[in-house]
């Protein structure tokens, strides 16, 4: 059993899966025989758009507040967010039936904010240039006595974020594939620390890489440096959900260990992946959750014969913004 | 075993499934919370968007292509499609390392014209206001020798497209579900026909309706009338891969069988339901695609307390008309 501060294992990742059972959707790992194609390898995309609330958030929030005592769940639960994991917590506390409020950045998406507050949840919206999130919340925490649900900073978000991986590890089994590269979006890391606790367990030779955009790439330096990175925060990115300034203490003493890099992604490339999401694989991907396909796409891996497994981690972005992407070319 | 102009039955969709096993994707069936709070009832999406040539077309043309004798195959395949089919025999018969040749309106979609094309297909355009797609390509059979892959009105491709309705009674026994409202986009009426063999064996008390477009609603009036009418081909309508003027012999000698009736949705309905299927559902989901889920959605059926199968047919939409349907509002 995990609990904060412990490094969470491969077994915390089995039992994060039995209890998301039924709460959580198994996403299909999907392929495109077009994609293969081009990129000359077998790409798995794991599309975990079609997760509850649009992203794989929603595996650790339930993690987390599935295991709240009785006592815990009077006082509900409070988050600081970008968005996905904000929308992840109000749906699995409103599920739990216990209140939520979200700290959000007044940029955040409309969809976000909108599927947010329709869950229920209390929005507390800060100014990401001037205030700190983690302040608002901790008061809010300390004020109300609710608990603090992190993003990703928590051996049990990790732990369910995990679950991605230990489903990709099953559906390649059942497919018969052996994964050999596996590409994980990476803000905070818990995603790609829970998928390398899983895919590592079980296919022990995969190379595995968290993906950044250019600017935040926090994660791709604290790997070489071996220490805990910090961006410089004068670049802009359109990825809105990949923006945390330095890894976690807990998800980078894990991916320190497990992953074999990170790589770097400019935002046109991300623009070019999600219009190949749209007309090769008929899915809505998010910018920060088309990052690791613009990786194979544009050739910073070698695909050539391999199996890869593609996180797309969410799908949560507004029409305008969309419609901006597919008004670009290629 | 079907042969031309013998009616198909649940056997030969069966046979179907076996033949393209391996070859088209078991498309997931795909649930979201939200849709159902919404509509108050479980709505089942079949994704044929996920679908090799993002179509459920493929299904069909596979099992005719395969079924093809070595004679047959050395003169290759012709076939008129509004576009889906189109890419779909081209894919298959690349596949099967065979020439094919698809008529296609010069109206179709770009996005249609070059993928059946990058499938190595010959492509002859036609005029649809002033030439008949069944002469032009009649005449290339004649000419050539080519087999003839008709569209719809095939048993062996009713029962190919009948594998989207067996895969959906699978997947609902694996999810403990009793379909009770099957609907289906319908054209020349080959998808609903074999969904209804398949659907009407496994859950008898099920309803299965034809969704079609208005003005091209030639199936829900045949089924009233019990003879095949024909539009009058005065009106319009986005939905390009739903156009024929009259239902087909042997899928209407099905479907007035097996039908509970068809229904009729505006465009305006059609482009809500791409616009839900984008934010909530997470898919691209091409104009005639959408059309049963927008039945539901605009409470075309009762779907209060009801398990309902919604079969989402193709994506394939050029990025400038789905910008423009994300362009406006609800």
């Amino acid at each position: 059993m995990s609990s904060t501060g412990r490094i969470p294992n491969y077994d915390d990742v089995v039992d994060a899966a039995q209890r998301i059972a039924g709460h959580a959707v198994t996403t299909p790992l999907i392929e495109s025989a077009v994609l293969n194609e081009r990129v000359g390898g077998r790409v798995l995309v794991k599309a975990e758009m079609l997760q509850r609330t649009g992203a794989f958030k929603f595996r650790g929030a339930w993690n987390r507040i599935s295991q709240l005592t009785n006592l815990e769940r009077r006082a509900g639960v409070v988050t600081f967010s970008s968005g996905n994991h904000g929308q992840a917590v109000a749906a699995a506390a409103r599920l739990s039936k216990i209140n939520s409020t979200v700290v959000m950045p007044r940029t955040a998406p409309n969809i976000k904010l909108e599927n947010a507050r329709s869950y229920g949840a209390k929005i507390v919206l800060y100014d990401p240039a001037t205030e700190s999130r983690e302040t608002i919340a901790g008061a809010i925490a300390s004020r109300t006595g609710a608990i603090l649900v992190p993003p990703y900073d928590d051996p049990r978000i990790i732990a369910g974020q995990g679950t991605v991986g230990l489903e990709i590890a099953n559906q390649a089994d059942k497919l018969g594939v052996r994964i050999d590269l596996v590409l994980v979006p990476c803000s905070g890391g818990g995603l790609v620390a829970g998928c390398a606790i899983a895919l590592k367990e079980r296919f022990p030779n995969a190379d595995i890489h968290a993906i950044e955009p250019e600017g935040f790439d926090d994660t791709a330096r604290s790997l070489v440096s071996g220490f805990r990175e910090t961006n410089d925060g004068g670049t802009m990115t359109f990825c809105d959900a990949l923006c945390v300034p330095t890894p976690g203490e807990i998800t980078f003493a894990i991916n320190r260990r497990l992953l074999t890099g990170g790589l770097v992604v400019g935002d046109d490339m991300t623009g070019a992946a999600m219009r190949t999401a749209f007309r090769d694989l008929k899915l809505v991907v998010e910018p920060g959750g088309a990052i690791a396909l613009a990786a194979v796409l544009f050739g910073l891996v070698t695909a050539a014969g391999r199996n890869i497994a593609v996180v797309c981690s969410g799908g949560n972005v507004d029409q305008a913004m969309f419609s901006d992407v597919l008004s670009q070319s290629d």
